[in-house]
């Protein structure tokens, strides 16, 4: 299963893909670093071109890496009216681009994401960068929007590899739960 | 010159087609009516595919009637972040939409569009649709959004009409500065 992992702003747009990875005789997959980058549209341009620009990079991505799935982190909005519109442009273009290239898309909260990344949803964002450099073995840490991406992806592929030991050893998903939740990083590492 | 009119809306976006000609003997040009009409994405697909609707509805409007320029409401945000950020999704999908298609964009204020067809900026939406209605001698009130979308697209009829006129006609310009601003109708009725 690949996901792609994308964190929308009309600046910066991050995306990251990643890959779980069955290797034979494991019971558990195992999680391959496949991209990660940022789509940054030229400061000058005007929005509309911006927008383009971001959805038809991201129509780019999904070609050159064919992810099976998107991850897009929902928002909560608290910032003023004004950021939220704008944001919203940049989130409505990402959203689009996927679903037009057919790709079921799914929305965990920033709280989820840094959860099963970092293991504390109040994470700052040096440590996603530097977890989600290190769970990707990565040579060196991704820009923050890029390890944003990344960790939405990361975050999908933890549930993903869960309900794969779900299914493939039912007992251990038992202990699991009766350790009392907290699953993502728990099962994975 | 065609003008397309947007108005973008997660439920329903509204689209409405003008083109200025320039008649043989006269000497502004006239509006006519090309098209109108809503898309609405079923209400209950999930957000992403609601918006890559309205994207490639609005693409194959650009394709079936050609338009030079497009043009989109201007939003200043007065709502809750929350309703800004779902408006901003549609917008910003119909920014990048028309910008893809290699449209320039313009944005005037709904004040501004109000004042160019009702002739006063606080006009409410029933006489808007009158006065679209009118203006493009249609044979029923197209419906709110369309009628939105046509209005936007009017105002900038109007602006181009008056930038024929002064390059025509600099003498007639000259008096229609001295009479004080509020060209747009002024001159093209």
């Amino acid at each position: 299963m690949r996901i792609l992992g994308i964190d929308p702003g009309s600046s910066v747009t991050g995306y990251g893909v990643v890959e779980l990875v069955k290797p034979e005789k494991r019971l558990d997959a195992e999680l391959v670093h496949l991209a990660h980058g940022t789509l940054r549209p030229p400061r000058n341009a005007p929005l509309a071109l911006r927008l383009a620009a971001i959805q038809a990079g991201l129509a780019q991505v999904i070609k050159d890496h064919s992810p099976d799935l998107a991850v897009v982190e929902q928002v909560f909005v608290s910032s003023s009216p004004r950021s939220a519109l704008i944001l919203g442009h940049a989130r409505g273009v990402a959203l689009a681009a996927v679903a037009a290239a057919g790709l079921p898309v799914e929305e965990y909260s920033a709280r989820e994401i840094k959860q099963a990344v970092v293991g504390s949803g109040a994470a700052a964002k040096a440590e996603v960068q530097a977890m989600v450099k290190r769970i990707l073995r990565l040579e060196s840490r991704p820009s923050q929007d890029a390890a944003d991406a990344l960790a939405a992806a990361i975050c999908r592929a933890h549930r993903g590899r869960f309900a794969e030991l779900a299914r493939s050893a039912p007992r251990r998903r038992s202990r699991a739960r009766r350790s009392g939740g907290g699953f993502v990083l728990r099962l994975s590492r």
